[in-house]
């Protein structure tokens, strides 16, 4: 049963557009980092809309443990401590069955 | 330049399991009657992680206009007022470049 795991950011007012921009790389480069990842795609809100959150991420896996694998990998969760908890004000999550 | 959009809910803790059933048959119906949407994909959350929200959904445009094309789409717009509106909490959105 593959899975799509979606991560939506609210960003700090006050965070470096280089900040970002180096969350998004460091988040992108996970895929060549953990096998369990299928598809990758995340990205900065490209401003086509008003009131939009900040960022999202999208990732598939074939199923809901290889997603685990994923969550707990220690490459994500260094990711995670270094490049999006200091510039992240609020995150919202769902995994959806593909 | 092809374009992500992303919505992501929560639904109000007393809608019906159908009422959420029905929005996520009436949403992925769109992708037959919006040529512009490329893909389409989404569902209610799985369970799988704590503090999740409730519900997404992914859908690729070929370009921004083919995206606002479709968020004007009368059909998108009915689909929202009569089975999003009535039971959603809250709603957040990320459109991102491909």
């Amino acid at each position: 049963m593959a899975v799509r795991h979606v991560v939506m950011l609210k960003l700090k007012q006050d965070a470096a557009e280089e900040d970002k921009l180096r969350m998004v790389r460091e988040l992108s480069s996970l895929k060549d980092v953990i096998p369990e990842i299928k598809s990758f795609h995340c990205g900065l809100d490209a401003g086509l809309a008003e009131g939009n959150h900040d960022f999202v991420l999208t990732a598939d896996f074939a199923s809901p443990e290889d997603y685990k694998a994923y969550a707990t990998h220690p490459a994500h969760v260094a990711v995670i401590q270094e490049f999006i908890k200091p510039i992240v004000l609020s995150r919202s999550a769902v995994q959806f069955t593909l």
